[in-house]
């Protein structure tokens, strides 16, 4: 199923995108929202399935809705750094003996569309388009990758803005990079686990005014989606709601030649994921 | 005004300590909980102080209470690393020329007197007593550090728990020692910003097995907590019923001689700061 969310901030309602890929079904009637409840649910998320195949959910009229973030209510955002060979590469930095981590806040996330903030005095506001994997499940102490695969229950596209300034030369951890606001485009849609047999196959693709800058595979993952469910659970408890963002395979602008490209006000940003949609973004000024 | 929360995990209610430090009002008649939207609303805190003046708040048996974090849905918990001089000096660091930012996930926050628990693997579990900001108004940019104190709804005791080879010697960034699920008790009390007239001038105290380790002073912090706020507020928007740990002072664990006396399960720690009240811990394996 891909599920949604869309109306106006703080004011979305959940839908389900039919597999014709353009009618967007009311699940208000059904579920509350999209949240961390409904993903430890298996019961309720089979209620949407059996309603949907028996024609049973509404149709809702698209016209003029924003789609929000997935999810209501995220928990909280890991970040794996540098979990791309060729990105690893681009950075100048080690292939990481073991992942790494850093957070995004919850309160960065936006919708897929929303416009995007350059920080005050950012000269060096970046992209990265990445598999992000959402939790269904409390996971402490994961015992193996395929474990931690049944405490996924989906994915999306997320976009790791990212201003690589703040990350790298301020001093401290790259979190103060990676923070601003607005920072986390999340979506369009929640694709459950069962229509991504293989997470390690899928193309991320990200332009910038029209211009291709990242086509990667997440076949050229350092560590896989379920090595880093599994190893993320032996520093802390993952909860339903909580999101993972994979890495970033190489194409950003800190990885090209000076003058790099970093974002102004006015690019727009163009992500998108084998079956997971698309995203689209104008940068503007904070 | 002294603001708690009571009860079993997840069904705490609103209460208020009276001046008397041992009589508890029940708050639930008159706010929902203490959370961001109340710490943003003034109108709503002068009619808990007006009810609370006219003595119509009922008394609340506090007998078998639990105490729970001070704060509902806290939004984000930012840290400050490294911003004691004395403890800068016993990590080996240098005195950091900015302040030093990393994340706790709001998940790992804890009541104040709730079991912590040693991380599976763990052999360096470390204490850190801090002053935590909890922040009352919404904060982009702030342009002073005048204007920053007047976003800070109070402040209140938080425990920074740390296991320092997650930290340190596992790559990335030091969030992934910073995370462990029970790592950050907090209160027992949310002090509102009026009883603290200054933040630079409060005595924090930790002990372990009743053997005092950390005996500091606010005023031997590098960036007081008015600089810290306008600081985090240039790299990302601080939203009321956010939490900013504003580090420790020298005594952990970590820059002690070896063997050095980190925590183990049967380990009890206890933290005190000027007018803040007192935590209790005890630790267990997880």
């Amino acid at each position: 199923m891909k599920l949604l969310r869309v109306g106006t901030a703080g004011a979305e309602r959940p839908a389900l995108l039919d597999p014709d890929g353009t009618t967007l079904r009311d699940l208000s009637g059904l579920v509350a929202d999209i949240d961390g409840d409904l993903l430890a649910d298996d019961a309720a998320l089979d209620r949407i399935r059996a309603a949907a195949a028996a024609g049973e959910l509404p149709a809702l009229d698209a016209a003029g809705l924003r789609t929000g973030p997935p999810i209501a209510r995220i928990g909280k955002v890991v970040c794996i750094g540098l979990n791309y060979h060729d990105h690893a590469a681009e950075t100048g930095a080690a292939t990481p003996g073991e992942p790494v981590v850093f957070f995004k806040a919850a309160d960065t996330v936006v919708g897929p569309n929303d416009t995007v903030l350059v920080p005050r005095k950012s000269e060096k506001t970046d992209w990265e388009v990445e598999l992000a994997v959402v939790i269904g499940r409390t996971a402490r102490y994961l015992g193996s990758p395929e474990e931690a695969l049944a405490h996924v229950a989906g994915y999306a596209v997320a976009h790791d803005v990212s201003e690589r300034e703040f990350q790298i030369e301020r001093g401290g951890t790259w979190d103060k990079g990676k923070n601003c606001e607005t920072f986390n485009p999340l979506g369009p849609w929640l694709v459950t686990r069962d229509e991504v047999p293989d997470p390690q196959a899928l193309s991320l693709k990200l332009w910038v005014n029209g211009e291709l800058k990242q086509d990667g595979s997440t076949a050229d993952q350092i560590f896989p989606v379920a090595e880093v469910v599994r190893y993320v659970s032996q520093f802390m408890t993952l909860y339903p709601g909580d999101v993972i963002n994979t890495g970033t395979p190489a194409g950003v602008a800190m990885g090209r030649p000076e003058p790099k490209p970093y974002l102004r006000s006015g690019d727009v940003v163009e992500l998108e994921i084998d079956g997971l949609g698309r995203q689209r973004q104008e940068f503007k000024d904070a």
